[in-house]
């Protein structure tokens, strides 16, 4: 296991692993690095991080393997700071929930060192986020998502995946293009969706009326709605070109259901709703404790 | 308070509503009668009605009450069976989600009977079904809307009020032509766009890989579109009009989202996702142990 890790961003994603790690009989001393003062003294006091600090230098000396936690747009600025500092034993990894740019911004910035960095994508999370809302069991069950390059070190991805077992997680492989390909459909596409309902509503002069009789159907459809702004328009940028695609075919279901409804087609109704229902059902089923 | 109440269809709608009225110091005597004589059995094997009834003149006799809570589809028909049964003190209430129809069925086939008709939708469910999910607490702090028509008599109105603040419920007064719009945007379109999606994935080739990494986010997406699939064919061609509208609207909204991320319109992207996560995290703290 790791010695020394510095994690950049010590919010929910970055903090959970501390919490998670702090359980082993001999944890790591974990590093704390972040944009926000204020975010770093909470992230102390809560006792996410052993130490805060402001000089990459400092932070990353003996540093046996670097996280990279925070919101995406901001790796390649971190992997540009930390780069002169990396030593030749030092892995790079990081947390973002897309893969293609975060592997490309790797080969650019780390340049000899590109093969020290191992993608990953921990498919956790919570509406909520900050410090505060980290959680020693986040990762309990979970699957994690490595996404190394032919030229990434195989010794640092096994002891990636290590990491990621420790806090309690399933860690698979996949080529970055695969993982961004898999997430626009089932993670990026319904928070777009969410997003376009509530402002769909929220701008109609009738929005008090409709958000009023809104119930827990609506609650749960739009719960991802909820989520970080910035977060979601940094990973629907990053992975435009999946994401517009699912989009495009999302629209061409829902033009085609429209069809059915317009033409009374209660048999092609019936079935559509009863193919997704059945398939969803069981989709619960196989993942019941699981998510 | 009623003394006699037959219900048509005891599943968890008008199941939940007998367990509600139990707890009440002098319940009614409940009638069920239902389509499957397996379900009546079942709902009085859990002590949710006192009578299992398949005659319809035996049920309506003495009846103050008749509630329709089977599919929405079935109210004409059942409506068209009990017309020639009902005495002029019988209240006759439905709890179907659409209002617009059922108000009209209700013209049709009740004639100088329509005044005693009052039009009701609780909103509460689960994607739960049947006899077996009926709870007695399912509509406390929940929505009732009753749609009458100005022919409505104000005395069935204030009754069928009653019995579902009996209930627990918070009950509004609608025109039925309002509450369809609203519960077209509300909730029949996240229902459909629920469904849609998981079609959308689950006919794909690669389905088996796109739901093992599907998450949390998926899960409250799509919780609704385990919904029962005869329950909402019936309620989309009932409410088709202000569907189609509400589907429209919908996919404008979406392809102006489309055109922001096909531009890299970052600030667009983040305004956008950033008043629709304040609109919807405002929403759920107004609801707070509401829904």
């Amino acid at each position: 296991m790791f010695k020394k890790i510095v994690i950049f961003g010590v919010g929910l994603i970055g903090g959970s692993v501390s919490l998670a790690l702090k359980k082993l009989p001999h944890p790591p001393h974990i590093t704390g690095v972040g944009r926000s003062d204020h975010s770093l003294q909470e992230a102390l006091g809560l006792g996410l991080i052993d130490t805060a600090e402001t000089n990459i230098a400092n932070a990353l000396t003996d540093a046996d393997l670097v996280l990279i936690a925070a919101p995406v747009a901001q790796t390649p600025a971190i992997l540009r700071t930390i780069q002169p500092h990396l030593s030749a034993n030092t892995i790079i990894t990081d947390a973002g929930s897309t893969k293609s740019d975060v592997m490309s911004y790797a080969k650019a910035e780390l340049g000899s060192q590109f093969n020290q960095f191992v993608g990953g994508h921990p498919i956790a999370g919570a509406e909520k986020s900050g410090p505060s809302a980290a959680m020693a069991d986040l990762y309990i069950g979970k699957n994690v998502i490595l996404t190394p390059d032919a030229a990434t070190d195989a010794d640092a991805v096994k002891r990636v995946a290590a990491l990621w077992q420790a806090c309690g997680a399933v860690v698979s492989n996949m080529s970055p293009q695969a993982h961004d390909r898999v997430f626009a459909a089932v993670s990026h596409l319904p928070h777009l969706l969410a997003f376009a309902l509530v402002e769909d509503l929220a701008k109609r002069d009738n929005a008090e009326l409709l958000f009023k009789f809104a119930a827990s159907g609506f609650r749960d459809f739009t719960r991802i709605a909820g989520s970080h702004p910035e977060m979601w328009r940094d990973i629907a940028l990053a992975n435009k070109q999946a994401l517009l695609e699912e989009l495009n075919t999302y629209q061409q279901a829902v033009s085609e259901m429209t069809v059915l409804l317009e033409n009374n087609d209660d048999a092609g109704l019936f079935a559509l709703f009863e193919h997704a229902s059945r398939a969803r059902n069981e989709w619960a089923k196989s993942k019941t404790n699981k998510t």
